[in-house]
Order: C-alpha cells, then sequence, then structure tokens
C-alpha cells in the first residue's frame, strides 16, 4: 500500500463515525477536519467531492458491521440454529459504529436526499437479504425448514425486526427492545420446523 | 381559534413535511418560507426558535400518523384480531406524511443530536407500546392470549418490525417488506392463543 493509499485509509476509517452519526449534510467540514487531523485541502487531496468521501466511509462502516454481525457460521449445525445464533449476536453487537446501524442512517438520511448513498444503503439491504435468505433455502434443502416457507419473507422480517429494534433501543437507551426482538424471532423460528 | 392562533396552525402544518423529510437541521429557513408563504419575521412572530416550530411539527404529524394507523377499534372482536387489524391498516398506510414515519425519522435523526425532539419521539413510541400493551392485555384478561406471553414483548416487536419493514420498503420502493413483515407477525400472533 502507498503512502497515499495508507492515508485516504486512514481519512475514510476516522470520517466514518462522523458521517454515520450526523448525515451527510450534517458531516461539518470542521468535524472531518478535527477527527483526520487534517486541513480541507489536506482531505480533498484524495478525494474529488464530500459525496467520494461519503461513499467511501459508508462502505467502510458497513463492511464493518457485516464483519460484526455475521460472524463465523461454519460451526453453527443447522439453519435455524444458524438464523438463531446470527440474530443473538446483533442483539449482542448491533454496530461497532457509532451512530447505529450505517445502513438505517443512511437510508433514513439519503431517503430524500443523495442518490449515491441511496444506492449504496439499498445494495447492503439486499446483500443482508441474499445471505439470510441463502440459510433459510438451504434449510428447505435438507428438510430442516417447511416447504412453502418464503425465504425472502423471513430475511426481511429479521432485518426489519432488528433494526427497528435496534432504532427503539438506541432512543430508548436500553437493550431491552433487542431482548424482545430476539425473544419474537426465535418463536417465529420455530415455526418453521418441518 | 383567533386569528394568530389560526396563522400558527397552518405554518405548523406547512413546516411538518419539511421537518419530516429533511430533518432538524436539514430543514432551512428557505424551504420553510417557499412551504408557508410566509417571510422569516412572518413565521417567527409565531414560535420562538426553530426548536419550538420543530417541536410543533413533529407532534403534529405524530397526531395525523397515529390517527391514520389506530383507527377505529371498538368494532373488532377479540384482542388478536385488533392486533392483526393494527398491522393492515399500518402496511397499507404506513405514513400519511410526506417523508415517511416522523417517529423513526425524528429517533434517527435527533439520534446524536437535538435533546428536545428526541423526548417527544421517545414519548410517541413509549405511547405506542402502551396502547398495543394494552390489548394484549385484555387478550391475557379474557383468556384469548396465553398468560405467560409479555405485552411489552409482542408491543416492542411489532412497532421494530412494522418502523423497520416500513424502512426497507420506503429504500427499495416497493410494499413487499411490509406485506412480509405482516405475514410474520400474523404467525407471531397465532402462537399467542391460549
Amino acid at each position: 500500500m502507498s503512502k497515499g493509499d495508507l492515508t485516504r485509509q486512514r481519512i475514510v476509517a476516522a470520517a466514518a463515525p462522523i458521517f454515520n452519526r450526523n448525515g451527510f449534510e450534517g458531516a461539518s467540514i470542521q468535524a472531518l477536519m478535527e477527527a483526520t487531523g487534517l486541513g480541507k485541502g489536506g482531505i480533498y487531496r484524495h478525494f474529488d467531492s464530500k459525496e467520494e468521501l461519503a461513499s467511501e466511509a459508508f462502505r467502510y462502516a458497513l463492511a464493518l458491521s457485516v464483519k460484526t454481525r455475521t460472524g463465523d457460521l461454519a460451526h453453527i449445525e443447522g439453519a435455524i440454529a444458524k438464523l438463531e445464533y446470527i440474530v443473538a449476536r446483533f442483539v449482542k453487537a448491533p454496530s461497532p459504529m457509532p451512530g447505529g446501524c450505517p445502513l438505517m442512517n443512511t437510508a433514513i438520511d439519503s431517503d430524500d436526499g443523495n442518490p449515491i448513498l441511496r444506492a449504496l444503503a439499498r445494495d447492503g439491504i439486499a446483500d443482508w437479504r441474499l445471505r439470510l435468505s441463502k440459510i433459510v433455502q438451504a434449510g428447505i434443502r435438507t428438510g430442516e425448514i417447511r416447504k412453502g416457507i418464503q425465504p425472502r419473507q423471513i430475511a426481511n422480517t429479521m432485518i426489519a425486526t432488528l433494526e427497528g429494534a435496534l432504532m427503539i433501543s438506541r432512543l430508548e437507551g436500553t437493550k431491552k427492545p433487542l431482548h424482545d426482538a430476539r425473544a419474537s424471532l426465535d418463536t417465529l423460528f420455530a415455526t418453521l420446523r418441518s
């Protein structure tokens, strides 16, 4: 990695929490300068625009979240046990990034705004849904999960419930909504068995 | 209602979609002037601060949402039928306010920001949870719902799942996540029966 690439990486890592907490418009150049320890020129020597920096920051934050949330599933036997593990892990560590889940923040922030960030959030949700759907599909193939269960429905419900519970948890400063979501999802998973 | 009160009401109604779409910081005086047809002085003759206007706008948006979502439950027999009705209604009309659910928007927007708006969003979630919990409690009292079911868990799960599904639906421009959430919540409700 060249020195320029290293600096670029360092700027992205420092900028990610700023964008995650404050949104695209709300991330001030002042806050970005303080977080990176660089001047405006120093930052924008490495990025064409605020949009490019925000996009890289989102990709970085999302990759960190996915890594934290997904973990290693190889040692878990069975589709339903995998789904339960994913939910338990999310409840334990919903986001490694200050400011909450970058997917939800960017989805809400870009809702009526920035189309590039919106597309990145859309891709993030689609990837997550695909990973979860594949686990359900595998469970149907092995006969653990009933035929007729729609993998997409289960995946969408998991994402919606976890993200919604995280929103309430952060608002109220308690993990109760996340624990409640986990209990309800575990009940739902029990209904999937053949 | 005095002429001043009427004007104040008119400003709040016009400002509500601006704050709901753009957040507290993102709602520009320019946009507020265009929406109300008033100048800065005309607006702030009726409000002490942007915070006061934003608070009134949030209360207005939330009251509209609650009215749209809740509807008249008196004609619905049974606790589980009431819960199903509430979910169906949310899926059909998630928010009457441009920009999505004012609760979620304000929760995310105020997450690391404005404490007054944050408190209003917190109260909004608490009220919603109380309304739903009371329905579950009534179902337990009549014997329709099993003893041992935690009303708060069901209420938190409903709010989380619906709000999360709305977030994905708006991001993807399709109602599928909301329909998926409804199917999963109906499955969960079926497990509540005595």
